[in-house]
């Protein structure tokens, strides 16, 4: 196989989620792309390293100083999300029901791999929340051992201010048959059952 | 999400195989690529839209004028391999076990697409069949109506030539479980059943 081919196909098993088989059958796709459609994906490759940064103020992808979401006057501002990574933000955006404010940590505090609460960017978050009139944070973190951890945590250094401190709810999710749910996952929902109404 | 974001993600499902999910992570990816890895991304999708073309000879893909294998002298001239696309030469060659020669044509004769015995350039597999030594076509395209109908064309044109014309064996893939294999393979591994030596 000639060698920029080989190595095309080496770059593109750098991206998450694609392994051999699916790098050598885009590798090989370039050759049908026509000249346009080669040069935008070039053009766009190129936009998005030079201008996506994160939100001065709430750690999400932005291609401007303020996203779009801190600068909107639409938004509650008293509710705040707190989220381990900015797709989350996006993921929340497409629902279309979240009407609020939102905060990009820097992952989650993770004793085992040496990440603690000053690694992540509390300070920031706490230093926000106090300046701003904030009534609620919720904190949308995915149910593991870290996500808890790092809950209690934002929980404890927000104890005594007037503001309540929520997360989602865990349980049997949607659709799922009930004989593939973990122990876990079902005793969590068992617990938080609610009453039907 | 900023445009260039949402841009990149469009063009990244231009690709075969990347449904939108794939294409989110590997846009979000990008963000996180080192200047070095990034440039060397750039560089190898420039290498291989600007230098890899077609074979002279065989049609399959190279950056010089012969690819390796015609160009090899340590490869049997008088065995000829024709494959539907030039991703399979690669398939071939990792097996390594094989050392004739290749010729890649357009595609397969699929009279319901219309494509027809002279677009899919079987006048030039005749001239070099024609013009090398060659002794044995060996045909492998996939099992299917359009297979079998290029096959028997391909049979037909060197029908009167001293030529042995073989295709691949069909059959049960191997670690395959009987139960699920469909009725016409299983149907064509009786009827070509083998003897056990």
């Amino acid at each position: 196989m000639p060698d920029s081919l080989k190595n095309l196909i080496d770059s593109f098993q750098n991206f998450p989620g694609i392994g051999e088989k699916t790098a050598e059958r885009m590798a090989f796709s370039i050759l049908n792309f026509d000249d346009e459609k080669f040069s935008l994906l070039q053009e766009y490759l190129n936009l998005v390293k030079k201008e996506i940064h994160s939100c001065k103020c709430c750690n999400s992808l932005t291609d401007r100083e303020l996203c779009s979401i801190c600068e909107s006057d639409m938004r509650d501002k008293n509710t705040i999300c707190v989220v381990e990574d900015s797709k989350i933000v996006f993921l929340f955006e497409k629902l279309g029901t979240y009407n609020g404010l939102y905060h990009v940590i820097n992952g989650l505090i993770s004793p085992l791999d040496d990440v603690n609460p000053e690694d992540i960017g509390l300070d920031k978050l706490l230093n926000r929340i106090k300046k701003e009139n904030i009534k609620e944070v919720i904190l949308a973190f995915k149910p593991s051992v870290e996500g808890e951890i790092t809950a209690l945590y934002i929980k404890k250094i927000l104890d005594g201010m007037d503001i309540l401190v929520t997360r989602l709810a865990s349980g049997v999710p949607i659709g799922a048959d009930m004989e593939y749910i973990d122990a876990l996952t079902l005793e969590r929902a068992l617990e938080d059952r609610k009453e039907v109404s």
